[in-house]
């Protein structure tokens, strides 16, 4: 595949991710919206489904949609997709597609909820469409919750050998799901870097009324923490497999 | 397949579409219904498996159920199912056969709810189980937001090449789930003219006690928002398509 | 399959139908259970889940574990599943072993929830674990709501040309739980005689303290109901299906 | 398969499968988790989930990830998994290797959740998130809770004649959501000794505050309990299925 192929298939699966992501945090959370209030169960199926939709749309690579994904199957020896060999080149043409589809997303996801960001509402519960934050702030423990999430994302994937979209779509929606389910009541489970930075550089930049903070001290934890989490299983998965 | 028989396949299709996704709406807003104030993982997932058991009853005809799908996969250069063209007596076949059956859809889920329709409720309630309304009231931006849900539907079925019958009733219904629960909040996700329109027919003339207006000022907007959404995703995606 | 076979088989169906069924009820209803209220959701997958785990279990004859269904595929004209045509002697013993196995099951489900049913609560939802009741009483009204989500149920069955066990017990699964989301609100979705008088002689007999009435007044609804729905699908939809 | 991989199958299944279980219940109990008081069906679902991902990860040995599975193999002579026998070395390793996972498990859900358990909440609150306990205390009853729910599991893995593995995580998935929305009312269904076990060990020595009595005195029921129904399945469902 060329790197413009690449660049498509995996920006236009991080869009509907994040489409749909950043859609059903917005729907829970905003005011007058018809789902307001519907809770966990509607947040943990939502993002599920919206892994499915978007690991649907980004067949052609692998439907990583995440850099931890792509960084943790680096890691680990395997290529990031069929024909597609984890060269330098194409890890950083995944990740910048993965961070450009992110943004791109939430604001598609804030055009379909225009009205309601427009409601008067606190500057978190506005943020809290875009990006995670923690239940009790506590850097080094919101790290450690984000990079054991992650490692059972990527960790499951390897394990398997193989990327989202080979293992099916709806899997891998089950393992997000389940991680949501699980290991998302601390810090909102990001569990992917791209789904946390993208939508919070959407959120500083887009017109919000009564906009809070983006809440940037908080925001390399979604980052180092996933990174963490797909590197460890990178490295120790494709080891401990072998004890098999 | 003769006119007649695309005729049957989409009507009966399109009436178990609203008699499921009619009745999860009044099992869920009327008074003394069991499952009343369930909330909305019970509409998301009622929406989902209407879809289900009426893509499995219209199998034949590729099981659309929705005008945007028919004219979305006409605009994309596609037949509408397995030997059947996209000529304009067919497309017109689809659309009169979704719009009858939505409209006998929605009596037959007035009679299984007969006696709560005749229990007192604001108008607006007993509409709601018809047909959709927004939470707040902008009509362009009410459009946009049905334009962008129907938009994932259609080009997620042009994408992968088929009508819904083909990809699996399930995956279809997981797709109506995650627009449900992501973009529903806004406008209650129509992404369906003859979901819209025809219960909203059925609902003007229906003895039912205490009816309010069929609120005829909002009724272009899921017929628009859904035609633009699913014709702008016609065009779009089998161009993109070809990019990967 | 001789009779004995066929018994064994829907009898244990059946008996696990129930006890998962009647279990979901008691779990949702009764007090200091750990699910209590915890909505209708719960009971729409429970059902669902009950019905996947008694199709498994009786798969050797199609998995009916409901007399409309086999009544509505003889009348249809089908075989009851492979190598079993439909006689008079194998339809009476499929149905008595409903009957019992629906008996033995919901005894297995009070055994289950024995010291919550000891609680003191009101005689009517400690019946509701056993049988259905209507949200409004209006016997008429109340049979054609189980006329039509049976109707539905079985001429999901007939259409498709096969038994419960060959669509899969998953595929029946999802449409016990749409029923049940979208036309269970008004009647509790009975759709089977076996599955409500069968528990409902349970609960006569059993030794449950501050038992109220077993409401036999309405008993005969949700036998009537779930039968003629299933007869009109054993009629109309061969017939209609030949159009297609 | 040599002892070691038996062991490393099994106690890194029972390890996932306890970090996702004991993390669903610390997500739903724990103050300022995101998810608290969700509810039941996050609960079901949650565990369900943990088990389709516990049994990919110990697809080798066949996903026991419970004593009483293994055991209940055992008693119906079947092999543990494809190329195990049920030598008693073999019943010995599994049984260790869940018993271990289950408490590396419980320590792992513990460092996701551990600000959340330094949280103030009473002592019977922290406990649940690792342990069951019964809605109504009752040793007797809550055993014949417990046995009927593991039955229900065994005598479906032993029917279907294969292990967890063989019939799909998915399925497996499946039944296990079912007894938790059905039969997981009276005592939360541990129906896996080491489930219970394993993470009563880990609370037992974990430094976490205001923590309150491992409640020893019922710690038999949730081991004795599913035991009980595993063995029952293992002498019953061979001989019965025979007759069908």
């Amino acid at each position: 595949m060329s790197l413009a192929q690449i660049f498509l298939s995996e920006f236009f699966g991080t869009f509907i991710l994040i489409l749909f992501g950043a859609g059903v945090c917005a729907a829970v959370n905003l005011p007058k919206s018809k789902a307001q209030g519907s809770g966990w169960i509607v947040i943990a199926f939502g993002w599920g489904l919206a892994v499915f939709m978007g690991v649907y749309a980004a067949y052609a690579t692998g439907g990583h949609l995440n850099p931890a994904v792509t960084i943790g199957l680096a890691v680990a020896g395997k290529d990031l997709a069929a024909g597609v060999p984890a060269t330098a080149a194409n890890i950083c043409i995944y990740i910048l597609a993965q961070m450009l589809g992110a943004i791109v997303g939430a604001v598609a996801a804030w055009l379909a909820y225009k009205k309601h960001f427009d409601e008067q509402a606190p500057g978190e519960v506005k943020l809290s469409c875009f990006s995670t934050g923690p239940g009790i702030r506590s850097y080094g423990w919101n790290v450690v919750t984000e990079a054991i999430g992650t490692f059972a994302l990527v960790s499951w994937v390897i394990y398997n050998g193989k990327s989202p979209s080979e293992l099916g779509p709806l899997a891998v929606a089950f393992v997000i799901v389940a991680i949501g389910l699980s290991l998302g009541g601390p810090t909102g489970y990001a569990i992917n870097p791209a789904r946390d930075l993208g939508p919070r550089i959407a959120y500083a930049f887009l017109p919000i009324p009564g906009k809070g903070s983006a809440d940037w001290a908080y925001s390399w934890v979604p980052v180092v923490g996933p990174l963490l989490g797909g590197v460890v299983a990178g490295l120790l998965i494709p080891n401990m497999a072998g004890l098999f």
